[in-house]
This record gives C-alpha cells, sequence and structure tokens, in this order.
C-alpha cells in the first residue's frame, strides 16, 4: 500500500521504516521538501522511500499517519491541504506534550484533544486515534516485551477503525487492539500520556505498556 | 488501627467497611453527624465502626481516607479542619469527575491536581494520592480480577508513602504497588481516569484494571 508518513521525528522515522520494511511505499512528509532528516532517512531506507512536503506524502499515500508533535499538528495538516487528505484514513499518533513551568502538560485535553482538531477541521478525513500511549520502538514491535500488552484505538468510523486494527495486526504485529469508541476517547488516550510519562520517570525506561487485566 | 474515612459514597463505603473487616477502628466521617447512609453503615457493620463529622473522623484516626468527590474534596478537609488533620497520612482516593456538555471532564487537571490542591491547603497533612484509578470493590479486593494488575502511590513523604504501600498490601492485598514519585504525579494518576471511563464504556464493566508490562 501507500502510505503518507508527516514527520520526521523519532515515531515518523520508526513508523515509516517498519512500513516499508514490511512492503509499503512510504512517503515522508515534512515543512520543506528538502528536510535533513527526510533526505536523510530516504537515502538509508531504499526505493520504496519517498520524501516531500507534508501536501506531497498526503497526495501519494492512500493512508496517512500523523507522527508530528501535538501542538503543530493542525498546520501540519492545513499545509497538507484539504484537497490531498480527502476522505483518506489518517492514524493520529501524536500528543500534545508541552514542557512547562508546571511540569510536563498538554496544550490541549479534557473537553477537546488534537484528534479531535484534526477531525473538526477535516470532516472528509477519517481520523483514528492509536499508538499515542507507547515509546516508538513497541508501537511498530510489541513483541519486544514479553508479556501480553494493549494498544488502543478510537474514531467516528467504524471502516476506518476496522482498516487500522489489520495494519496494526499485520504490519507492527498487535495482538491486542481495544476499541474505545468514538473519537472522543481520543481525550483518555492523550490524557493518559500525562500518566505514562510519570510512570517513565518511576521505571527510568520508556520500553513498557499497560495490559487490561478483567 | 483508628482510621478515618471521609465520604459516604461507595467508594468510603467499601473502603471502610473492608478496613473493619481486616481489625481497624474505622469512623465515617460526613458533612453532618446524622448523615443516613453514614447511620446505616455503622448500624450494619457492628462495633469497631463508628460515625460522625469530618472533624469527629479526621480526630478520630490516626491514618485518614479521602473517598469524597473530587470536586468537593478541598470543603471536606476544610470542615474537618487543620488541628485535627495535623500531620497525619491522608490517603486521598478521590477523582474530579465533573459530567458536563462536553462529556465526562476534570474539573482540575493538567497543571494541577485535587491531591496537590489538599496538600497545598494542608502543608503538615501528608497527602498519598493511591487507589483513585480503580473501582472500588477492586481497591480492597485485588484478586476478583485473575491476572496481575497494579496500583499506584503518589506523595511528598517517603515515609507516609511506605505505610500506605504496607496498608495496601496488608489491609487490601495488594500485590504489586507502583511509586511514581512526588504528589505531582497524582495529575497523571487522575487524569487516567477520563482514559478509565472511556475504558468502562468500552468493556461495559468496571471490573478491570492495568498491569504495567515491562
Amino acid at each position: 500500500m501507500k502510505i503518507g508518513v508527516f514527520g520526521t521525528g523519532m515515531v515518523g522515522n520508526t513508523i515509516a521504516t517498519k512500513l516499508v520494511q514490511v512492503g509499503h511505499d512510504v512517503r515522508m512528509g515534512s515543512r520543506s521538501a528538502g528536510n535533513e532528516k527526510s533526505v536523510a532517512w530516504v537515502k538509508s531506507t531504499g526505493a520504496r522511500a519517498s520524501g516531500g512536503t507534508f501536501a506531497d506524502a498526503a497526495a501519494f499515500g492512500e493512508l496517512l499517519f500523523n507522527c508530528t508533535a501535538g501542538g503543530v499538528s493542525l498546520g501540519a495538516l492545513q499545509a497538507a491541504g484539504a484537497g490531498n487528505l480527502g476522505g483518506k484514513v489518517l492514524i493520529d499518533v501524536s500528543n500534545p506534550l508541552a514542557r512547562t513551568a508546571e511540569g510536563m502538560t498538554l496544550s490541549v485535553c479534557n473537553t477537546d484533544s488534537v484528534a479531535e482538531q484534526l477531525q473538526r477541521a477535516f470532516p472528509d478525513l477519517k481520523v483514528v486515534k492509536a499508538l499515542n500511549t507507547l515509546t516508538a520502538p513497541l508501537m511498530v514491535n510489541p513483541s519486544l516485551l514479553a508479556g501480553e500488552h494493549d494498544v488502543f484505538v478510537s474514531g467516528n468510523d467504524e471502516g476506518a477503525k476496522a482498516r487500522v486494527s489489520q495494519l496494526l495486526k499485520e504490519s507492527f504485529g498487535w495482538k491486542n487492539v481495544v476499541d474505545l469508541g468514538d473519537l472522543s476517547a481520543a481525550r483518555g488516550q492523550e490524557m493518559y500520556v500525562i500518566f505514562w510519562v510519570r510512570m517513565f520517570g518511576a521505571l527510568k525506561s520508556p520500553m513498557f505498556n499497560i495490559h487490561v487485566v478483567r
């Protein structure tokens, strides 16, 4: 499948690399076409990898990943353009983390979420929140942890969620995909990250995740 | 041990009852001494149970539980009075949940938490945030779930956290008590609850918890 990945940071790089490894064609999008990290990624990743602007990546992908920081995601999608985004499925991996005087905070939360902001701005887009609750290496390789553990999805379009769940299973190896309901559940997924940050501090490693025990 | 429990709702009732069952003397505190639910609880629970105002419960307990709703917790502690609270350990189980037009929200979050509000108002009190991340029956009986799962504590006083962890293990049967650090981690514990609410909706049961997998 042709996939567009917005963002050249650790999350975008990790997801884009894994997608290429399992046979997808991936275009990494960034603010400028000549982005250094994007160029380096294309060079090291081979023929299935390409780079370009957010608009280039959006036009290229049948499916899109938003791996930009939550605070700049809306701007990235505006740069991608409604015409290129169309009615595609966008997997929103972003977190609106902001380091402030009060510690690590979210720039949006409680009554709204980044995922909902994106959905409101691009009503035709099928936004699915997923993967934002764990560190990048685990997103694409859950078997790095020995025990059973879970990934969470939310979104307003059932077909889009089913497609994302399938991709999480087939391309990334997830076994437990928990559907939290409509996209307002993204508030919970994003607010969880403040808990995650404290767990990270306590465990002194980001290589952990949670399993829901019933 | 003599323990004061603020709150007559499901959480206060469940915790107070369990504490009596394992041999503690418990005074349930509420806004008025003749509170119906408190009177009924005392009648049905036996000689180790007593009721009174928040001030009565605070004066009685060597250790205190705050099981009031997060939005009214500060008022409950003000009614208890700084003199009665003194330098005691207070286990804050509260959540500032508020049902609004935007859905289930927190009345304080992100840059602050109920636990920190209480700690700021009563600097001598040793506030430990714990147990707010799961449904009442599981708080006092973790073995109701078959798999391994975890409870989280945070607080500024290491001795108080050690004492609370011991009580969670000895009186409630917890095996995995995860220390998240100082009391600002209560923001994460409280924000997690919005994620919990969505999990509750997805699973259609509150009888679940999480296990941190490493």
